[in-house]
């Protein structure tokens, strides 16, 4: 297993597979999370076929070789990072669309594909994939699967595990298993299609993917309401939805997250606003009815300005500002992205909480997401030069999910735990839970090859 | 483990939990499935807390006692019947809603809150739970998870495992585990709440479960139609969602099934039709363009009569008699129930096959069910008398399994495999998914306790 000398899976792989130049593998090293460790792989797959995949998980489970999966390396929780010595599977070229059905509204793709590019194939045929994590341009579907993507849509349409009918899944010493099914309802067995949705690669290795699609959506509308106070957004949130409204998006933004958006972007923001809401309703005729109702409880909740796009352009163009946040911050320095989620009626106490920490802390905590979904995605940004700041931000990081549990809340309602979050499972999960998911891994993976040192805490 | 003498479970259990009096343990044997064999139970617990559950099975792993876990008895799988030597473990007395909480629209409920129930106090506070098996006047929610009910409503809402958000749950030796969450989002870790719900009572028995609501919808309208064959009622059905239309129920019946509706409510059903269709629309303003669409769609499909109905009422009206399918064909001699589930674009070779299969075995089937989702209920009526027809009934449910697999579908689509359809789950997963299967249920329950010889096939 070293990186001289021809690697045994050249032997079993088709040529033009198996990679173990050091700047290769140096460059497939990390996902975008940050802080996490990465270690040194012994060898870079890059599975064409399902064959492929299986070849290299036999051998792997044989040689007790870890193997770390890898799509578009787009996660933010370090689930893609080398451990020492692995074997780094990369599905990224297996990213064939095999069938769009507009009949029974299905689509059946390889792991490798690219979310955007689905939705965009979908959409030609008047069909649509809602799942869309801010990273569709470039995030994969089998890592969408991997880590049960979400997005903006989730509030109305479901994660991506709610659209996952089949999975063709390469288990651990190389068994090829399909589960799940193409029909609306089944339940032959055990789920083990929802299994496999957000294990994160340590339970075994998507190869296909057969997702629900829906009938195309009328083209949203959008409002914007501006807020006095993140309280008062946070509360427009739980009064909108508690009136039983269903939005196809709902997502706040407090003001430093405008400010950094509006370096790239104009939001209009007025002077002296501390948040702001983005709504849209792609309900046709009863949108217009959906946005007035918003703005109703906005104004009950002292927003000072609401705006209600006149034409949908006008709305995507505040959608594409919206997705510009991550890249947006990037001037901040270091950045410690989460993704608690909690009650949306706790929505108030999560954006005080930031508050109170950024202080305590002494450092600076943005914060913005989907609130509709009560997922936010609280930003700590710092100098990571500074060793006493640092230190700090990372206690601030800690005091996130720990406020997000105190609250009701989960530690990650989307990225997903890899390797950042690991150390915080357990204080989420009861014993009983931990034991169960520690059963079922050594059962699936009896030998601990697949993703070692994700998810689950040691112990 | 004799049903004379004081049972070991008496001095660890409240009193009146545990009873061993022969009419009892008699009259708890059986589920309501048909021609599936039930043992001989040695004592019956009736759970009023987690603490019950617990102890009964530490007990039980303890001493190697089988546990068969039952609700209100109303499945069609034979899941909850006795084996021999068993511990009925019924948590039908476990039937109190702890929370509606309006404001995230959650409710949290033990396992014996009957489904119509629940239904009834959401709707009393303005929302809305969707999953409605036909036995929803009886079945419990504890039931519905274990088997991942579904219903009418499925076409638009989907299934019982949809709604699930947080169970409690006690593993097989007595850890109780809470798993999900009560937020809208979550990735912390393995989905073992997706894993439990539908594994009939193999891998835990749920105590407590946290679903989420829905705003009410509209009052739905409904359309019938008339068909002069079952092809084209099944075409119209293919041909209305293709177009992207999203019904909130969408029902078949053949000719037989209305029938025997006919004799206890009238449908108006014309002489000469070979099958009808049950439209609705729960899209307020816009119900009236959804069933416009409908009619021209199944007259389309040489649909001999619409009908709009007027008012909700009406459409109500019909509900409950559509509602009555199963009551009504209790005269027509012994049942075996199906209830495979095909894409429906291939519903048509499944009612034409239906018809070949019945002459084939010459026996009745009755074929009506969720026509939307492909998830069919074809009704084998024979004579049990007649050893003859009944082997040739037992062939054609068969057929009916071998049919639903041939056409992609699955063999069941929302009864559960119990152990009416074990011998068939080898047929329906590949032999890796048949392996992943055995694993978690050896990794959760090592010493089979739970429910043993359901689900999974033997060897």
């Amino acid at each position: 297993m070293t990186t001289t000398g021809v690697h045994p899976l050249r032997e079993l792989l088709p040529e033009g597979s198996v990679f173990d130049d050091v700047d290769v593998l140096e460059a497939h090293r990390r996902d975008r999370a940050t802080f996490c460790p990465a270690g040194t792989p012994s060898v870079l797959v890059r599975a064409r076929s399902t064959e492929d995949v299986a070849t290299t998980l036999r051998w792997a489970d044989e040689h007790r070789v870890p193997v770390v999966p890898q799509g578009a390396r787009s996660g933010l929780s370090g689930g893609a990072n080398a451990v020492d010595g692995c074997v780094l599977l990369s599905v990224e070229k297996m990213d064939r669309i095999l069938d769009i059905d507009v009949d029974e509204q299905l689509a059946v793709v390889q792991p490798g594909v690219v979310n955007g590019v689905l939705a965009a194939r979908a959409a030609e045929r008047g069909l649509f994939y809602p799942p869309d994590p801010g990273s569709r341009s470039v995030s994969t579907i089998g890592g969408n699967v991997a880590t049960n993507a979400g997005g903006m849509c989730c509030v109305k349409y479901g994660v991506t595990g709610d659209f996952v009918r089949e999975l063709e899944v390469v288990l651990a010493d190389g068994r090829v298993m399909r589960t799940g099914r193409r029909t609306a309802k089944g339940v032959a067995g055990y789920d083990l299609a929802r299994l496999i949705v957000g294990s994160e690669g340590t339970l075994g290795v998507v190869t296909e993917v057969t997702v629900a699609l829906r009938p195309a959506s009328a083209r949203p509308l959008t409002a914007v309401a501006f807020f006095p106070t993140v309280a008062d957004a946070a509360g427009t949130v739980a009064g909108y939805l508690g009136e039983g409204y269903r939005p196809s998006v709902l997502e706040f933004m407090d003001e430093p997250t405008v400010r950094c958006v509006q370096r790239v972007a104009d939001l209009g923001f007025p002077d002296g606003t501390a948040g702001m809401l983005i709504a849209q309703s792609d309900r046709g005729d009863a949108a217009p009815d959906d946005l007035a109702a918003f703005e109703r409880v906005a104004r009950s909740f002292r927003a000072t300005e609401v705006v209600v796009a006149d034409d949908p352009v006008e709305g995507e163009m505040l959608m594409q500002a919206r997705r510009l946040i991550g890249d947006s911050q990037e001037h901040l320095g270091a950045l410690l992205i989460d993704d608690v989620c909690v009650p949306r009626g706790r929505l108030v106490d999560l954006v005080t909480g930031l508050e109170r920490i950024a202080e305590e802390q002494r450092v600076q905590v943005l914060c913005a997401g989907h609130a509709g979904d009560g997922n936010m995605h609280p930003v700590v940004a710092f100098d990571a030069d500074d060793p006493d700041e640092s230190a700090r931000a990372q206690r601030a990081f800690d005091d996130i999910m720990a406020l997000g549990l105190e609250l009701g809340g989960t530690i990650t309602g989307e990225h997903g735990v890899g390797h950042l979050k690991r150390r915080w499972l357990g204080r989420e999960l009861d014993p009983a839970a931990l034991w169960a998911q520690r059963q079922i891994k050594n059962a699936l993976d009896p030998h601990g090859i697949l993703n070692p040192g994700r998810v689950l805490p040691d112990g």
